[in-house]
């Protein structure tokens, strides 16, 4: 095992080069750890798939979670910015909501420490779902006899139904939106034809140039750490007038946004590389079309190393190894505002 | 049985006044119609339900069929009018998809003859799904291995990718979006305590005042007609000062917009009131905000007839009678665009 301290950032990653029989390969839990505060339930992952696909969440009864964090896909929109009301495009890629449940923190510049304190957030903001409040959102939810029930049976009771407790649901049923088994997996688990010799190549090719040394443990998103902790690195690693004049990655600064310390400036959360084939386009402002310009970009601004052609069509063999086994998920039943109109805009 | 010529029009119908126990009740059939030359199968309901819920039939790649008739819901989107791509909102409220198989004709205006052309106009009108063309859509859907596969499975061929089987697979899903065993049908196959007395009350007012002269039929949205026929009446049924300058009705051509005939002005499709409990707001421009209301107007507009507050809500407890059970739905998984995005706006 190993972990990168964050305070040493780029330079020393530069210098990582790890044998891949010297990594412990890791598969996916096939269960989310769970904070203390919010055990889950089934009652309460019913609910929070229930919130999750509601409309009634945005301010135009358009929007859900779902919307830019599609369960039926990779678990995002696919989109550099993802569109909220009003058309308002966002200016980071939406994350997938897939093993999400493995990041020790959420959004880009990690300031939410749990999935319960993301789910609080895009509800209201003005360029998401864009309603005014989150009393606004409970007022609609208890409009609804048949959510007051399905809070009843989360939290104990009908008056149970608010803010805190909706965001404990959402969480809940994400920590379900888990997927297990996918090639890697089974290659970790001890069976070595499950991944092709492409594949192990690009499995070995991902750890000596040193890929590993941010993507590492169980969700390729660094070591595990407790809920809140945070894993950044900075992003570009190095100066590059070509690549930044191509895609602005600089023009974010990260996790300095949330914090307006000056050493965050530029420090993103390391992503997860789960399922990374399904949710291009890549980086945290999307303007990446496909998964070998990602590796290739990888490799020279947080590696420093001109990857050949083979080395990257290697890796991402590899990394399309590791699209997983999406649980089936029933379709909720979303309740009536029965017999009139919600407000919208 | 009964049938109203469609010719004889509003003034005919304020006329009809049917005792309730003159009126065969129908109970909705398990099973919707099939044309002959789209017989569903396993494989096509399930490539239509990918396609239905499928966000890259849109040019912005986040609105699918789904978003504005969610079958998680009533089948709609409980809007005025829709949102389509860069925030535009359509003219006309979204029908219901649930039990849309049991209408011979499809839009207000009647302008499509089938699920399967109804299923090809959102895509590519300009202020809903946006797509420039379905040769567009049909490039996307052949970049992604595993539709080439799911249209192999439902037509035969990998080549068999196109327009005209996409509407078909999607009219084959939207024929199994069935709401049987509401109240309603188990009164109407003889357990006269499904509906509760107010309930019986409102049915029988129902018949009386001549609500079922057009809502007739399992689906009350008129007789069962051959697919492609259209049960059309003129909507307001008469002149109202005070009601046309509160909701606009008459702004709307209805079915005149889709044939051009004088005598088509201001016909619309008579809707079906299966789950219209579920379907705020109402009427083809989504004015009115609740049931209430709706049940009024169309007395008074339809009816020529000041219904009482006792009426009023006796035929809403009624109408609440026909929401009913929706089948469970396994969400699709949906195609990846692999490595790399796919073209949005």
């Amino acid at each position: 095992m190993f972990k990168i301290n964050r305070l040493l950032g780029a330079v020393t990653l530069a210098a990582i080069s790890l044998s891949a029989s010297a990594i412990e390969w890791q598969a996916l839990p096939a269960k989310a750890p769970e904070p203390a505060n919010n055990p889950s339930t089934p009652a309460k992952v019913e609910l929070g798939k229930m919130l999750y696909h509601d409309v009634r969440l945005s301010s135009n009864g358009v929007l859900s979670c779902n919307s830019c964090h599609n369960v039926m896909s990779g678990g995002e929109d696919n989109r550099s910015g993802s569109i909220g009301v009003r058309n308002q495009v966002g200016g980071r890629s939406a994350p997938t909501v897939w093993n999400s449940a493995f990041s020790s923190v959420q959004f880009w510049d990690g300031r939410a420490p749990s999935l319960e304190e993301q789910a609080r957030g895009p509800v209201t903001n003005p360029v998401e779902m864009g309603m005014k409040s989150w009393d606004d959102v409970v007022a609609r939810l208890k409009a609804m006899p048949e959510y007051k029930k399905a809070f009843a049976a989360a939290f104990g009771s009908e008056d149970s139904v608010s803010a805190d407790n909706a965001v404990k649901a959402i969480a809940a049923y994400e920590r379900t939106l888990i997927t297990p088994n996918s090639a890697y997996d089974k290659y970790a688990k001890g069976d070595k034809t499950a991944l092709n010799e492409q594949q192990i190549r690009g499995l070995n090719t991902f750890a000596e140039v040193g890929c590993v040394g941010c993507h590492s443990g169980p969700a390729f998103n660094g070591p595990q750490l407790p809920e809140g902790t945070g894993f950044y690195q900075k992003f570009p690693g190095q100066d590059n007038g070509a690549l930044e004049a191509q895609f602005n990655f600089s023009q974010d600064l990260g996790r300095f946004e949330a914090t307006k310390n000056e050493t965050d400036k530029h420090f993103f959360k390391v992503p997860t590389l789960r399922n990374i084939a399904l949710t291009a386009p890549y980086f945290h402002n999307g303007k990446v079309q496909n998964l070998e310009d990602a590796v290739r970009i990888m490799g020279k601004l947080q590696l420093n190393k001109d990857l050949s052609s083979e080395q990257i069509t290697d890796i991402v063999a590899f990394l399309n190894g590791l699209t997983g086994e999406f649980p089936k998920i029933e379709m909720p039943r979303l309740p009536a505002y029965a017999n009139k109109a919600f407000p919208t805009e």
